[in-house]
């Protein structure tokens, strides 16, 4: 299991048309390109893919949209997270009839639960779902963060396979690594800024938003950091760094980020510049400097030993 | 229309059978409950009503069997909070088609949003929605409390007709009475506790939880309250504190409050003792603690002047 | 002792020059305003008092100077709050010998307590002060809100005689009123906001910033909520609503408040418009809106029924 | 300035004794103990250190008698951390005059600062102390994250020289790596967890708290990562994790971390089990758990390579 789940998995951003509907031609365009700059892997339905705006239709055609551009040439990582356990099941049991290999939720996000009641969400939801489950702590959306002694309980059920860390905290990521003594255990860090330093120290990769746009950055810093080799990881941190800082800043949204990847992968030719509601795209100004900034970044980029 | 939307309206729990399907049987019994308890008004799939834990499918069903079981005799006001605005806007015409007079909804509660962009999402669903649109801030669950000032700009939209605050603050709840100028806007406040003092100080009436348990009370208390009728207020709120205290805290989970109506709504015979996951209902001895203290609470009630 | 602590007794701005230095003459200034104004009582070094900012012996000087100037007409309250108990325990000593009446203190602020230390830290204090001890529970500022339960239970020592509520959260200033069976226990708000609402349903009084720039006002409204005279409550709850709306949110600066306060009250002529690090009162483009806005209060002051 | 500041510099303890007086002898036993371990500098007056706790006399005495047992072996820093700036600056003269080579301070953590203000407040501070500063991010404490960019523009003052950051968040440490473009400029990592990998990707060492009980283990560790020593770094992370897991979390309180460096350094020898109000030792049965896992970590230090 930990052989098939390593490396780079970026959390697929979902092409919308102005009409909010699916986008299936920007669909096959975003799987060819992340495949073809090396990734490990895809997932789809998490926070970058603004699964929960998504109508229950659109999900499930994303999924099946999904399953069919990949081809099985890498696995697929299916976001099942939601308010309601059936609806979490509904769309596992549909990832499953498309050929994902695993599933990927966050805790239930409206109420606030205790790590008790985390623990026993969890355990019922992987007994009720054919394909292997990620954890996925989340804790600045999600308002819960799974503690180290939760994470430990769970780890030892057969179906919970991995977790992806997006808390950005790297003492939780240790302590996960130090206490979590399943060999085949999956841990991926979401944030890219950080995911050269969590592999170092033995971490599985990366679940990173800017992969999207620059997959083969992102792969080739991971084979970096599994080599020990600081010369190129010195060069792409600066740059990983400089795409964080230029593309998710702008505007100072709370979802800066989100509206970063999204309008730089419109201009990359991926998607539309079409976001989900709540969440709106960048206005045309901020438009003109994430535009402005890609430039700068490929022409950088160009001169990389990728 | 604030003379439609004043008084008590409970957020009515949703009784739920063992297999997780919904209790047709128990909204009947709860729905004529309330009504013979004299309340003002019937408010599903809220909070306490668990909306974001049910599938759309007992969300569906709950809207018509509510509908079809009230017959008119009070107003029925339908939550359509969800993370995506479709699915709130397919709630929101099921709600219509089935003879709702008005539709409440949360911010989405995912996402960290901007007060610019929670405008703008409420301005949207009221421009979407036929039935009139009530604001609901829950800050502790959605993370984002709606500011007096945007407050204000959504109440100029014609289709938003009033505003259920559930943050406890009542310093803010002040300040929306003090700011919003519009004599037809509806100001309900959701804990029991402050509903008297809320209502003395102006406001429009109380979303209360206990109403599904003891309707009467709460809408005496409202009357009182209306009426400045100090000796009554003083003895029903010490009544509804003890509640509150008695039913409210047992176990010391984050949601003892939900638990615990649904606990006292099952020995009251509305109910199963059942809830959606990921709450769970109390353990066999929670629920002894429940039922001697239920007892107590209805020896105090029958010496009351209701 | 509930009858020497009720009704109006302003948390007391702090006077002082450009050098950082305490202004001796505004104190007495302020202090004869509130006096002259009807208040119950004055409490020096609270959160509008910049305590925690001032050094000690600015602290010390206060504590002197306050009681000087007070010529035992009213009651001293004096804030002790400070991250060293034996800090708190000097001032409390200075206090005791100055005169003062009482002392008052926000749990210690730097680490994060559970409900047991915060118990057992409060139990220390009030064994080891002369005077008697009001606590005061502060949770934007301290990260920790004191329990109902560690209240009750603090409540039942001898030399704990009070509780200043600055939550703004009136679920909890209820819960506390109802679960503390103490006749002799004061129970203060802050947010002069709901100070009327607080007093309708059995609170001691406010402590109220506000008082400090129209004393008379907030006194005026402490008596109608007393005899439940609602034409003047809705007078003065509008006037000191205006009041909060346009001297307290001026610049959207997290200490807005203060620096309003602060604002006004040199503009009234009571202090120079200075305040302590690292707070610092408005620009000169700010200090034109409360001058403006001033004005127009006070204009409106003066048709009400005082 | 970066030479001098690099390496392990361990938050001293501050050693009490049981009448909260300052234990001279502990303060000896303690330095000699850091220096012997090859420390890189000592840094008093810290959150570890309880600085906030002490009355200022035991403060001044703390940093007097350490400068005079330190002897000038390795730098010192001293903590001036204070809600009140004036007391601050007290404290940085008397570090100036006692021979200290730098000071820190966090954030005045009483009142919510903007950054506006926390810049202002930093920039009035480093103009005014003698010693160059070192900035202190600590938000879990004192509610409030320096931005990057508050930083970056700090970092320009020629008397501000390095920043500690305790956030446990490397997303931030290394936007902080990137943004900040001053050669001379140290970044300092508080938790112990993750100093191996801020190390590794660029950062300047750590004021790690074990240090206080085992200074060679984090020293060696130090230098492991700076020659990208991966066998060692992984034998010596298992090890820092261990300490971490088996001493810092005992009793789940929200100081179990102090509370465990404090009881294990007093079975040591190097100090009394005493803490400074509103914190307390551990039980005797809580010190009974530290006691047995303190004897299995120093069987295992024993077989490392240090």
């Amino acid at each position: 299991m930990a052989e098939k789940f390593k490396g780079i998995i970026p959390p697929m951003i979902t092409p919308i048309l102005s009409n909010s509907k699916l986008d299936y031609d920007g669909v096959g365009k975003i799987v060819n390109h992340l495949i073809e700059g090396g990734v490990n892997g895809i997932f789809i339905l998490g926070t970058t893919g603004e699964s929960i705006s998504l109508s229950y239709e659109s999900r499930r055609n994303l999924i099946k949209e999904t399953a069919t551009r990949i081809e099985g040439r890498v696995p697929l990582l299916v976001g099942i997270t939601d308010t309601s356990i059936e609806e979490s099941l509904n769309l596992a049991s549909l990832a499953y009839e498309s050929g994902a290999e695993a599933v990927v939720a966050t805790p239930p996000f409206y109420f606030h639960l205790g790590q008790e009641e985390l623990f026993e969400y969890y355990w019922d939801l992987a007994n009720q779902t054919k394909l292997p489950l990620f954890l996925y702590n989340m804790p600045s959306m999600t308002k819960i963060s799974m503690s180290v002694e939760t994470a430990v309980r769970l780890s030892q059920h057969p179906n919970i396979i991995g977790l992806k860390d997006s808390s950005a905290n790297t003492v939780y990521f240790q302590a996960l690594k130090y206490s979590i003594n399943r060999k085949d255990f999956s841990l991926f860090v979401g944030p890219e800024e950080i995911m050269a330093e969590t592999v170092l120290m033995g971490g599985s990769g990366g679940v990173t938003g800017g992969a999207n746009l620059f997959p083969k950055l992102y792969v080739k810093m991971y084979e970096a950091a599994l080599a020990h080799d600081f010369d190129r990881i010195k060069i792409f941190q600066k740059q990983i760094l400089e795409i964080a800082t230029l593309l998710y800043t702008v505007g100072k949204y709370n979802s800066s980020y989100l509206k970063g990847v999204k309008g730089a992968a419109s201009l990359l030719g991926l998607c539309e510049n079409q976001m989900a509601s709540p969440l709106k795209p960048f206005l045309p100004k901020e438009m003109e400097k994430i535009s402005t900034n890609l430039e700068g970044i490929m022409a950088n980029l160009n001169k990389l030993p990728l």
